[in-house]
């Protein structure tokens, strides 16, 4: 039986040959598209639409595609059939993260990681951390596949549980080492979410994890400064993956916004490497 | 403008007709469903008309029903129209609960309530804390609805977390409180999920929330007493929804399935009621 490459592995391979550490995330607001891509056109097809054209404009400047289910979800029936059809266009040397902030125990849980792995084509997959260790290991379980555990979120209300005490520390810190516990037996397959707008939660989760990829939101519109990401989190050993959404998708509404979205990405991928060759 | 009853209205009122404090949740396993069902069928059609059958069978002894997103999505593109559909055969006069563990924050999070609130029908939704505010209030924010937040879960394991000591009590509990200050724009919105494996917890929360709804999964297979259950949760004020899906769905695997679920449910509601009238 061939081995099967690890998540962390893949990652560093994909990282590698894309050159960038950028992952576009797919949220797509049909509020927000522009104009001409909703007219004449169900909305659920021009969503569709969108996020596609978006991929092909920004996949020389992406390492991964990170789709949001919510906005897909929010279509109802046909939303599902069209997140399908947006994943299947992430090309396969990238990395594909579904963004669904699963989790729930035994049964249940495996089920959710059936419909995004199986089901869906994903690479990994967002988990959150409160019901504990069963609602993640079905995710931690899959060969080739990841579970980005949730650890410190970017919202700004996320101070209110994940930084309480909780044993010996704040309660993000307890997640991350919880998790590396929980991936012990599966190595390569967890990542964290380790959100750009506290940079001193994601210097400690780096020293308390020094091998685990961060997927990091947060940079730019919410505040983050991506030098203090690259330095806080990016390691020899230590993968980052910084996510980008809003500032790609949205930055034309015009008919050029799929040029617009791949310059954005572009000078997103610049930026990184500038800083990273300065460091 | 007519007003819209609140949920902690409309589910007083339906317990009330109904006569019961059963829930009958949804977690239709392929591998469990009773062969005659899925004989010559496509996987997503039986379940489909295995759930609705099992509603059908069992809505004289259910004041709600749940419905567990997982099995569903681990269908794939089918399975958010057989969810849709199942959610549909949900009677009116009954509450219709989202058993989705959805928790994100801001624009995300409002889709993810768009999308069990108006492109589905249900009356609540499970929420998970971990994000924060943002990713309860936009659940609380439906007039009508409610967000059943996830304060402490029925799995074992869920003790990690759950019970770490957070601000000045357990994580549980601050969840819980937390959660009541969110919705004190919107009365009547919020649930609490709260396992019936921790009879402690229960009565700590009953006391810090009088007048909350519990959703109650734990009971039976998990080791949960009813009659603990109903001392501890249950008063005046206080409403509870005993759940049940797995004792129910799978009481007997053979052709009589729809008795065996409806004879499985009255037992049940039976049960609660000689409880009740014997306190």
């Amino acid at each position: 039986m061939p081995t099967i490459e690890s998540f962390e592995k893949k990652l560093a391979r994909v990282q590698d040959e894309a050159g960038t550490l950028l992952c576009v995330g797919s949220d797509p607001d049909p509020n927000r598209m522009p104009p001409s891509v909703r007219r004449g056109k169900h909305v659920a097809d021009a969503v569709r639409e969108f996020c596609i054209t978006i991929i092909e404009a920004t996949a020389p400047w992406a390492c991964a595609f990170k789709v949001n289910f919510g906005f897909f979800e929010a279509l109802g029936d046909e939303g599902w059939r069209v997140l399908s059809d947006v994943a299947a266009a992430i090309p396969e040397s990238k990395i594909s993260i579904a963004d669904a902030k699963r989790g729930d125990i035994g049964n249940t849980g495996r089920f959710y990681a059936q419909a995004v792995f199986e089901k869906l084509p994903f690479d990994a997959c967002t988990v959150t951390p409160y019901m504990g260790r069963s609602s993640v290991e079905p995710f931690l379980a899959y060969a080739g596949k990841a579970a980005f555990v949730l650890a410190r979120t970017s919202n700004p209300d996320s101070d209110e549980f994940q930084l309480s005490p909780s044993g010996r520390d704040h309660l993000y810190r307890h997640v991350a080492m919880s998790a590396l516990d929980w991936a012990r037996e599966s190595p390569g397959s967890l990542g964290l979410v380790v959100g750009a707008t506290d940079i001193e939660a994601m210097r400690r989760l780096r020293d308390d994890c020094p091998a685990t990829p961060f997927l990091i939101p947060g940079v730019g519109a919410q505040g983050g400064r991506l030098e203090d990401v690259l330095q806080a989190g990016l390691t020899a050993e230590g993968a980052v993956i910084i996510s980008a959404s809003r500032s790609i998708l949205y930055s034309s509404g015009g008919e050029d916004f799929r040029e617009a979205a791949g310059d954005a990405a572009r000078t997103l991928t610049h930026t990184i490497a500038a800083i990273q060759s300065d460091s």
